[in-house]
């Protein structure tokens, strides 16, 4: 393998825009979705933003995923939408969904928009930050693309890592998001440590047996944990009950592994929404509370063994502006993926 | 301690609805806050009914709660509403909150109202049950009535148990109805083991130190975990933008202890929001699908050791059944602090 340097995130986004270009997506569309990749990259979710290409094309190539989709609102109230992703690219309906709620934010307060037959649509993060800046809390959670997570007490693997996201402005140089799976650990990171052959820590998985499963090469012996047992448990239900259920999207036994089914409609569900802060205390009153209350918290002392306290989402948007300077550095097996990318679908390569 | 049978829902309601008037509250107030309260007990929420209500006498007595308070609506939206507590009762503030949520979520697809300037309203599940009667999702949260929880990594008690309830029909003899706090224990758990002598297990407390704490007598030298170490507390600073700074209420170190301190308004922040299934898929659909979901993840078989996976909120109805055809036990310890509270403020005992 190569050593080959940052790219650029321009560079990284117009690579994406013509592989998808290749595979039929509409060049608006391919466009859209390749920003929001190389935005997620450049603000260092890495592990959902250019790294699923791979899953994307597979899908798009063998008509699990719909290249020339029309994401539309098939139902709405004020301040409600019901938005059908047409079974494109997950990112164009959520796109679209976070555009709704924060209109219709402005005219009722909030706006609370579901999706049904959309697809993996990147980082929550993406579909609340622009609410934070533009004065509003911005909510997201999907269904997760498929599933790994049995029900508390149980041995069937029905949940996925369910997450959800919440944004809000801070008043100071990043707004506060949080974006978390439900589980303890996300799928991601344990294939990592399989690829690097280290063991993971208690707590992560459990094996059908009940014990704590520790090898991530043996992780489809067993499932991922959610977090506080009964309790994420219960949040992930929740999180399948308002981000799939509510809008007509797979929840349970039919959610489709996005991965190793490339074929179907996976009916992905998520709901984004965002709640005009001057409809409550005003944005100024928001940002002098959240900025005396956050120097609370980080002003706190820390444990013996632990780094200062952080806000969840504070320095992304150094690692934004480090990414556009510096450009992003992509691990060399990625690399070598789009290069393989780029020969199968005849396009050039990055 | 002489042994006294069970009690009925009226007898407990009617007992606390006379010992609120001794204190000044209006009786149409002190019958809407009594019924809530002996509801919680009667659906098996003990530690958030009844039990309280010396919490509540201590504060209306020493003027941190207001006996003659008037909730009302400060400023509103479409769909949202911002209530003042005004310092009374906050089961108050929070029933009012619910009915606009409800009526708003008819009109416009969902209502969202925020609560400041009210007080500890019992378990939230009270604000969200209803909206599962009326085909509706309702989501609630509240800044705990006290910080227990340090930031993640930090020393400092800067944080409250933050709880959030999310309910839903489910074509069951149950609605769904998750309640749950954002830490792994709950501060009340934890006095029942220092009362009963017995230890805790790792996990749900640290010491100052950052080493576990296990000793239950010695939990003011610690502070309680969050569910999934930095995820929970992430969620647990999100509801309290959510449920506190968003409405103006009390955040981070302006939280006021409402049992240690009963003379100071705690301006307490939660929200109440409630959406209308028939916004999205419509509820015959909503509910089939929560069926057979439920019924999937009901027929998981069980974890060695473990009971049958449950659906949260599964048998609260049964439970309520019985408590009215067979009455509610109190702990004796229970009964006799609501005897001495009869004696204090002059009024019939139970």
């Amino acid at each position: 393998m190569d050593a080959k340097g940052p790219v650029s995130r321009s560079a990284l986004a117009a690579f994406v825009e013509r592989t998808f270009g290749a595979l039929g997506v509409p060049q608006q569309d391919a466009r859209t979705v390749a920003g929001l990749m190389s935005e997620a990259d450049a603000l260092g979710y890495d592990t959902h933003g250019v790294f699923r290409l791979r899953q994307y094309v597979n899908r798009l190539r063998d008509g699990g995923c719909k290249a020339a989709a029309r994401p539309a609102v098939v139902s709405e109230t004020m301040a409600t939408a019901l938005v059908d992703g047409d079974n494109g690219l997950g990112h164009l309906a959520m796109k679209l969904a976070c555009d709704i709620a924060m209109r219709k934010a402005r005219v009722s307060g909030i706006g609370w928009v579901g999706v049904f037959g959309g697809n993996h649509a990147g980082p929550a993060a993406l579909y609340v930050r622009p609410q934070a800046q533009e004065g509003m809390i911005g909510l997201c959670a999907a269904v997760g693309s498929a599933n790994h997570v049995a029900p508390f007490g149980g041995s069937d693997i029905l949940l996925g890592t369910n997450p959800i996201a919440i944004a809000a402005p801070s008043g100071g140089p990043d707004p506060f998001v949080l974006d978390m799976a439900t589980t303890v650990a996300a799928m991601g990171k344990i294939k990592t440590l399989a690829q690097r052959g280290e063991p993971m820590p208690e707590g992560w998985m459990v094996g059908r047996d009940g014990k704590p499963l520790t090898d991530p090469a043996r992780r489809d012996d067993g499932f991922l944990l959610p977090i506080g047992g009964a309790k994420g448990y219960g949040l992930s239900v929740a999180i399948g009950l308002l981000a799939g259920v509510l809008n007509g999207a797979a929840f349970g036994a039919d959610v489709v592994d996005f991965t190793s089914d490339t074929k179907s409609r996976t009916n992905t569900g998520q709901f984004v929404a965002a709640i005009d802060i001057a409809a409550f205390v005003g944005p100024a009153a928001f940002t002098a509370a959240c900025q005396r209350a956050f120097g609370e918290l980080k002003a706190s002392s820390p444990l013996p063994g632990h780094d200062p306290v952080r806000i969840p989402g504070e320095g992304r948007g150094a690692r934004l502006a480090a990414s556009d300077t510096h450009g992003i550095k992509l691990p060399a097996a990625l690399r070598a993926e789009l290069d393989r990318i780029a020969g199968e679908f005849g396009v050039a390569p990055l």
